[in-house]
């Protein structure tokens, strides 16, 4: 699939990614059946960075950051930008300037399962990234990849157009039919939560709220 | 080991903790001969994170935090709870709920071989957190561990009732019974620094105020 | 080479460093030719550190940090110190005293390819410090090794002498001789840049800044 | 998808995977464009282990082997058993047992995205595994999974009914439409390298064989 | 613990290693509940490796290997050698005439949670070790450790004298007094398995041989 | 350096190598004063694999192996090819192809701190590599790097025409004018062991055959 710019598909639309953008990837990631997390190794450039929005995809070689210009073009407003090399690698792809044309273009965050560099900059933009590494290792303009085919990210399948959601705890994605779904399931979870935290801050037992003795029991947990 | 909760064990007055808890980690692991920390992968969820407590140990199955909640029920105030899976786990085993749990029942903080998420909230509720990860991915209840047996964790073995100290430097334990002698040498350590760092801070060489000059000849320094 | 303590070597001149000391990493490594990397697992113990200066070379035991001490020495206002273990150890070879000490002497900071503790302190003080690990770990000083040598630090030869420039990007080395021509390429950079970055925040595509269009048709990019 | 085991899928036909068959890992990958390859941790638990057949996907909890079980049934001769856990995982999943059941129905290997024991028993019975680890490890049998959904195995995407071919050079994927297609190409390669190997192995250049000096001069190679 | 070398102390009567020196590390894992493993990390360095016996613990620095010179004394034939550094390190501790000193002993087999070197060597000698390294990189022989201390190796707490067992599997440790009770466990496991292999052999699923259709049925399992 | 091919360079002569090559290179390590050893994760492809020659060096881009087929035509009989990339990559760069060009022009072996393919054929050929990886990951030719400049290979800096010397417990590297006296030191070491070993085969203790009682009693060693 190298190669080839898709420039139309279907975007989950605002509206739903608004409605999950209220909660956090723990949450999401429970109401839609604890699956969609990339992997852990995926962490955000500063404290507090949070994004949400509509994945444009970037498949690319190893050292090569190329495609990333060319998928500035197909960005909309509330994109978030997805990129995998197709092979590991840890070299600093994304900084400052490129962060500068995707702001300007309305797109609120990056995915990266590589390296960035110019942290201090985008922390300073408030540009939210997550990567697996910090790397001032410059890439080439050399060779072709793909934007918009579906891609595997940290561990993940994803389709352009899936919802992303990101925060301190990791970064989540939600299939677009799904995506209405689960921002009810978010919504229920977390109403259901604000109850629980006033019981437990009181002194509650989740043990007891739970009602978790009897099947503890019956599993044949003794006490001493 | 498995499905035993120990409810009753001896536990290191919370007057040797409070003496211990003047001292950072490096301080308490030098006065103690150099032993007794935890892995370095164990990292503080945010900067200038800070505990010390009675250890209350718990061993639990990879993906499945249930003995979580069976734990909370044992801690008193002035405990820390040290949590290891019994195999390699990142998942993320704790989050702002039990930290509520925990927190109205005294206990000063978490060590955790293993994931936890709610990052961001756990940092604002100055719920200090060590751990090998950060991660969203959930964790499941089902089967039985244990409460208060000895554990392993990141490579230590950890006794309940055990001091736990753990800051930005890492996390490390002292026995019950050493505790008063380790805070007595930390003591003089830091009295005995105090005035090292004057005289550093004047410019003297380290060289000359422990008299290292005699020893490094012997061995064959050469300088050019 | 071990036993060897080179006390006269030529540093760079501190115009020099001063001159290189207004860009970034990252900048730098681009305007030498994308080289001069310390190894990616080089990392700051606070966000938004940064130094510039000329390199004091260590190379030492794994867990012995005596040469340091030997290192403090041999330093003179404007250096940085770059130490590297003979094999790989993540232990705490660095603390705020040593800090206090380096200080003292107008050292700017450290490099350490392995593990430093008291980093809440050396955070409070400023100095600024990149290293591999964050480890209370203790170290004993018992064996020599050498101060200023040319040494491998995180994958990289330095000599020295040369510039080293560290921010929250990493670590990057200049040669002695480069460092004037590499510090005007990376101020034609700078200013190259600032241009660009005007026109990306206007919505300009770096497709067509950096004439992408037709070179990328030609290697078969394909728009569907 | 979790609860799910699918037991009509299209499987590529026998006589593509034998086609397929005849050639190595690398040749293959290299034959569908350079892609199709899971990730360089999956490595072969003996030396001159070789399988090649159609995927029978399996997704599982960490530290749960119960759907490898349920699995089992639904194979059929000429098939490989492709496994990989919901959350990173070393335990030993898989053993002798499963191999003797396996092999009784014709499964011709084994990829696991986790650990594997008897690994002495299964290289004596000549039954082919590429796994992440190997480890004693025991597993349970309590939580649910899915069988023939499509999986992530080691970063790459599995669907049911794929071509697997493994080899000590690792394991790649090619997909159903795909194979005879790519079976074709790594044929012509393989007789295209027969031709090259002999004028190689007298002593012929590649920089000529592959008129190469030319595009290097062009990039300005200089020779000293 | 440093400097102690303890000459006395209760080793499992032989007769009980010899039972447990039947079954495969992975059977006498499951016979004892499913513990006493080291980590994934510790590697055979030849395929086929073997080895029962009765362990000396060995504590010592990063790099230096003498107390391994010191423990050869204490060693009585059945030993095998149990060895690990205060601080993680990959050096290669142990080499051929170290291996040719225990074997005149009636040692074993080493366990070394650090690199090892000599191995074409060892292998020809047929002496067994498990490592985490192999690395030609030598050791110095110049602080103390400790012999017969209880130690942490690779994750797992050691007591002198324990029942130590190895093979391609990994390394699993026993407790003295446990080591006829899982030595018997372990029998019927295996007596257990032969007439399960015979009926898996025979095309048997062991979805019925287990009685596992209903469990599944009732947690939800669905066939489509 | 990129762009630039050395034909020209001084090569350790013939004779020194064969001398070293008689050798292990734990001995050759130590007969240097412990140095010169690459990173422990650079592995043989078969055990039992050894190579001794002179380093003819490639540095190349990550996942462009054009550099090699260059260096070949500078290679003559008795060299070893050292590759490094110029950032960190697991592809596989070689395979039987390059290696029965090597083979035709006299080269002994490959050492590589990357990915290799075809391992099977090249085990089969008897042709030597060490490396970081082995993956069938196919890589490109599209970017220059250098033939013959000094380069750091796994950790070490190595100079074209320096002696490479590799077998199961690692890789060496001896500069040119150090060789013959490493040789004669290696002689010695050897000489020197042939005499321990039948010493500790007969059950003498290294603590006696060193003399090394008196100096743990002085560092306070106890016997309990």
């Amino acid at each position: 699939m190298s190669g080839i710019v898709v420039q139309r598909f279907e975007r989950t639309p605002l509206a739903d990614i608004a409605a999950l953008a209220e909660f956090g990837v723990a949450t999401i990631h429970e109401a839609q059946g604890r699956k969609g997390l990339l992997a852990s190794h995926m962490r955000p450039i500063y404290a507090g960075a949070q994004a949400a929005g509509t994945a444009v995809t970037v498949s690319l070689p190893p050292g090569d950051n190329w495609m990333i210009h060319v998928a500035v073009e197909v960005c909309r407003p509330g994109d978030v930008l997805v990129v995998a090399p197709s092979a590991p690698c840890s070299d600093g792809y994304f900084g400052d300037l490129l962060a500068t044309s995707l702001k300007a273009h309305g797109v609120r965050g990056l995915i990266m399962d590589a390296g960035v560099r110019d942290v201090a900059t985008l922390a300073e933009m408030r540009f939210p990234v997550w990567s697996k590494a910090i790397w001032a290792q410059g890439t080439i303009k050399a060779s072709l990849g793909s934007v918009n085919s579906p891609i595997i990210c940290a561990g993940l399948r994803i389709e352009p157009g899936d919802v992303i959601v990101a925060d301190d705890d990791g970064v989540v994605a939600v299939g677009r039919a799904a995506a209405p779904k689960v921002a009810e399931a978010a919504k229920k979870r977390i109403a259901n939560e604000e109850e629980k935290r006033k019981r437990l801050a009181a002194g509650e037992l989740s043990l007891d709220m739970y009602d978790m003795r009897d099947k503890l029991k019956k599993l044949g947990l003794e006490y001493r």
